[in-house]
């Protein structure tokens, strides 16, 4: 199948609307990792002012959201996109609502870090968390990478690295029970752990399906509810 | 702002199309909510029959989306719509997305059901849930309701539902919080409910999304990150 390409097109300025859009998403997708990590350090280091700051920072992607729909909605409008443009405009819809949900997740963490930070941390379990909020940094750093670079096999094994978030996952869980069945009155305090440690395991599913629209956007084939075996088997096998 | 309609094209074929992929979403919106009516029901009753009924049925609605998903496509890429038929497709596609996402809370939910009806129910606890179940599968059946009926108006109201099913998860959660804390032993099971309860918060919130993409789709003004209020005066006024 024809590999994305905005080089190929008569009119200069239609060019230039895809490739703004493109950048638009990477500047969006900037932005979330950047709250991420905010909300991270905030969780891990029991920081309330960073926990605050991740909040503050919500509404300017919702904004963007919001800019890069109606720009996706305008270009389907005037341009009447076809094949691949039309490809990329799809995956950039529903990348962008990804991007948004993660923004939310992150605001989360946010708040459940301040409520931490001002009840006193709990700090042996944010450092469980750690490891964790690290491996979920790096798949939406290498998600918005694959989108970047429009390649459909690093998209794939990037995909693949959810698996390990699922597993410290389990165990990051698995230890908080332990503490909450020995320990009852940390019990509240637990739960707010366990929200943050939902939410990166969220996020990882979220920068999963970013890597599944770079290989539709790429083969033109839809990979969502599939396995990543028969992904590999079916549509990479191709090439 | 023109009302949606599928009546005024000259081209018969294109009404069909656009006429069937709202019934589609109709089709696909029955199919989500009797799997969340049986998800609630395991929960409730502690059936782990009925839920394992729920994860056996969730592959339909996985296929449903892709195929939905691709006529969508297939209609932009053939017919160039425009206007209220744009907004209706971009309404389509979004709406699909919650409708999947909300089948895989219900799967989630008779995940936990199962796993409950199995270890043995806290029969009490899942009776605090029955309530805020059947709010849930009442929101859901409003939000499909307004998108087959493109009701504007209608959506600002079952939209403003969500916030009585934020009010009972949270009355569920305090009573768990002091359930643990009394009885640490039943933490793991205490714990499924709260992911049960988590799930059906989040469908709420996903119904109210197809609300405001209808909104959307009347009123051609996206509503996301808007508040209810906001909305009512910014938009439905200027009816």
């Amino acid at each position: 199948m024809d590999k994305p390409s905005t080089s190929t097109h008569i009119s200069h300025q239609y060019n230039a609307e895809l490739e703004d859009i493109r950048s638009r998403v990477l500047a969006m997708g900037g932005m979330v990792e950047q709250q991420l990590a905010t909300a991270v350090t905030a969780l891990v280091e029991g920081d309330a002012t960073m926990g605050e700051l991740v909040l503050s920072t919500d509404f300017k992607i919702n904004a963007m959201e919001v800019e890069i729909d109606e720009e996706c909605t305008s270009i389907i409008a005037r341009r009447q996109p076809t094949a691949s443009d039309l490809r990329l405009i799809m995956a950039v819809i529903k990348t962008i609502t990804d991007l948004e949900r993660i923004g939310d997740e992150a605001e989360r963490i946010g708040r459940m870090a301040t409520q931490l930070a001002k009840a006193g941390t709990l700090k042996k379990q944010c450092l469980e968390l750690e490891g964790m909020g690290n491996q979920v940094k790096k798949i939406l750093h290498d998600a918005l990478d694959v989108f970047a670079r429009t390649d459909a096999q690093a998209a794939l094994e990037v995909a693949r690295t959810d698996l390990k978030i699922d597993r410290q996952y389990e165990g990051v869980m698995r230890q908080l029970i332990t503490f909450m069945m020995e320990d009852p009155r940390s019990i509240p305090r637990a739960l707010d752990i366990i929200w943050s440690a939902r939410a990166l395991e969220r996020i990882g599913d979220r920068a999963r399906n970013i890597c599944e629209y770079v290989i539709y956007l790429v083969k033109g084939k839809d990979v969502r509810h599939t396995s990543l075996e028969q992904i590999e088997r079916e549509t990479l096998s191709s090439q």
